[in-house]
């Protein structure tokens, strides 16, 4: 793994930083615990993700290991403690093989960095990775780590894994630790699994979920029994926007769900075009907050990309008054969510993470249907949704588009549902594997 | 204590609804309770508030009684329920007399409204009682009732009842239901009760805290064991500005609590003079949040008396950032508060509980040795911290001052140690008692 590296990160960008000695150390370890005669078995086998080498996004806390957090202003900083879910990872026996390229603090959607350069997508390298997450989302397409963890506050765990192609994971509020990872907006943020099959990411989301840190190893939450799942499907918002590929790779999906048993619903969710203001107001002004209060901006403000530094003297435009009105909003938003799924009795949403497939680097703007929009916003429109309701949701590959990129869609669950949503995601991907990756010894 | 009422309401102005038909029903049926031969002792007797006249400030629901908030806009309001806080003081057997006048939606702290005239301070009818649960207090202090329950959020409860001469708990944060209850600042706000004793507020805080409500009837909080308390003297902000008046009789408070075997520290709480500025922050942008969200801000902004409208004007300039800044600050505050207190091994902090004695009506701005303070920066001064951090704080009288009004100082607690502060306030005023009442028949 660590030679693949060598060999294709100059041309992908997605590792900041390689941990290579402490890397070929934890794996030898894992090694000699396993061919050891003299312990128990308990003891040489730490369990699912024993030797497998993990990565992990650069605003994750990793003792002794600089944390940049994708920006100038933190190049060199070195933190004392691992997060809690590297703790976890670790304990659960994985090897840590570095920390990946991501769009600077996390405030961003295209992993365009302007310190560092920007992630590129290895099945176009002239094509973004998508981001906040797109180094781990990118490295795990390019086989450049088994599992990654990323960080989502508007969708940048699902939005680089529909891009590139692989599984990722936004686990509800509050199902894993937060703790020493470099905040964007507070009350949105969530850590979460990304890996190229929904089993990896299950097995990593098994390992780092809070039940599994209170109890020692791995959680025992019980996968839903097999049944017939009933999805739902908005009427609103999410399809008003979908490029024509998007859209006939989502056919595809629910064609192939269909064919597993699964029954659909349209479901009815009032506000949810609000959101995408309430949810700007939010995570605009909390990352300002954050920003002044350790002391970076304004003061220097210099130091930012231009686009991350416009995003944060937005935010000091915010009202009080229009911050505490998008917490309103957000409740009756959560509300009506619960009331539509309770009333129609649907296991989960059902619907594209992205209305594009990967776009071309620098790509501001995409014209759908005759109308321009900003790449930015098209991003973003249909997985801010489900941080502003707190839930879990799942991106799930489902082949290649008509232009030999990937499609994504995503599932919607209700809070403390991840492993349904992993069930049935799993289910999908027996039935309709990948089944390519990109061939990056030509891409050149 | 109704024929009271209407001889006295009409100089006092602190009853804004009286409810003489119910409560004579309430009365009547308490005492056939009581004389009834057919019945358990159990269901004859409802505990310590049986048959007891209670009032309630204008703010709390009461269901098919008019609730106006002291506006203009909720002149004709009434609800459909009754506040958690007034079913739990029915359970326990009360008879609500009447709806007290407070400062309008309880933005202020003087209780000089606009819409129903002031309330009007039983020991000198030209100054105000204090605010805004100001006709909670000065119904007591006239003997209008026998127990009242207030809000608080930067000292409403605690103000009016040191100006008026009453003893007056502002609860810890979660420690009394606050649902139907018309919110100021909905992240400082508490419900509480305010009584001319303190063993009286005590039997009302038991019987209308969140344990009782869970136990169905008082409260199974046990007083902690007799022993020798040690009180906290800040170092910091509560003594820098006050008048000679309101020193001598805080000294005087110290000899009592001295000659009781209560020991003091003096000790250091940084940030309290960053309290203030936080504290307006959060209380302005909440208030606005909620006005505007009812949709009578600033839609009907003519019908708020000028002050108030006028403070919901400065919440649309807050900004978010400093809003977030605000709370950043108050949970260093709030941990600096627990570190001096577990460092030092105290019980609580003994403060005065407002800067100056009751002003005159319409007296905006008080000299303190040669410098202009206002009013309302004066009186909520004191009070604010412990909204800020959410612990439970009690003033309690003691004496009357070379002007011949009441004093009264504040004990300050830690989370849940409400029952704690009770019984330190009652030995005070075992050793202390007020002994003097406002002579109103002389008053015009």
């Amino acid at each position: 793994m660590l030679n693949r590296i060598q060999e294709l990160n100059p041309k992908l960008n997605v590792y900041l930083t390689t941990c290579e000695e402490t890397a070929i150390g934890q794996a030898t370890e894992a090694e000699r615990a396993l061919c050891s005669r003299a312990r128990s078995k308990s003891r040489r086998d730490r369990g699912t993700l024993h030797g497998i080498p993990i990565s992990l996004k650069d605003n994750i806390y990793t003792a002794g290991v600089r944390t940049t957090g994708g920006s100038k202003i933190l190049r060199e900083f070195v933190p004392l403690d691992d997060a809690q879910v590297v703790a976890s990872l670790k304990r659960a026996g994985a090897v840590i093989l570095g920390k990946t390229n991501m769009h600077e603090f996390a405030y961003g959607v295209t992993t365009e960095n302007p310190h560092f350069g920007a992630a590129h997508n290895p099945w176009d390298l002239e094509r973004i990775a998508g981001g906040s997450s797109g180094g781990s989302a990118a490295a795990l397409a390019a086989g450049l780590c088994y599992g990654s963890i990323g960080t989502d506050t508007g969708g940048s765990i699902r939005i680089p894994a529909a891009l590139c192609g692989v599984v990722g994971l936004k686990p509800g509020m509050g199902s894993v630790d937060a703790q020493h990872v470099i905040p964007l907006s507070k009350t949105l943020d969530v850590v979460g699994p990304m890996a190229r099959t929904v089993e990896d990411v299950a097995l990593l989301f098994r390992a780092i979920c809070v039940e599994a840190k209170n109890e020692g190893q791995s959680s025992s939450r019980r996968p839903p029994r097999a049944r017939r799942f009933i999805l739902g499907i908005p009427k609103e918002f999410y399809f008003h926007v979908l490029s024509q590929e998007v859209e006939l790779s989502f056919q595809t999906a629910i064609r192939v769900l269909n064919k597993l048993g699964v029954r659909f619903k349209e479901v009815s969710i009032p506000l949810l075009a609000e959101t995408e203001e309430a949810g700007n107001q939010i995570a605009w002004a909390e990352a300002t907050s954050h920003h002044q209060q350790a002391g970076w901006f304004p003061q220097r403000a210099g130091e930012y990309g231009e686009d991350v530094r416009v995003r944060l003297e937005m935010g000091t435009k915010v009202s009080a008054v229009d911050y505490l009105g998008a917490f309103e909003l957000r409740a009756k938003f959560i509300a009506s969510l619960r009331d539509a799924v309770l009333a129609s009795g649907i296991d989960a949403l059902v619907v594209p993470t992205t209305p594009i497939v990967a776009p071309r680097l620098a790509e501001d703007s995409v014209t759908i249907k005759g109308t321009k929009h900003s790449t930015r916003a098209l991003l973003l429109r249909l997985n801010r949704p489900a941080n502003l309701a707190g839930v879990p949701a799942i991106s799930v590959p489902c082949g290649l588009t008509g232009s030999g990129l990937p499609g994504g869609f995503q599932l919607v669950g209700g809070l403390g549902g991840e492993l349904q949503l992993l069930e049935l995601a799993r289910r999908f991907e027996q039935a309709c594997p990948l089944n390519a990756q990109p061939n990056l010894y030509f891409a050149d």
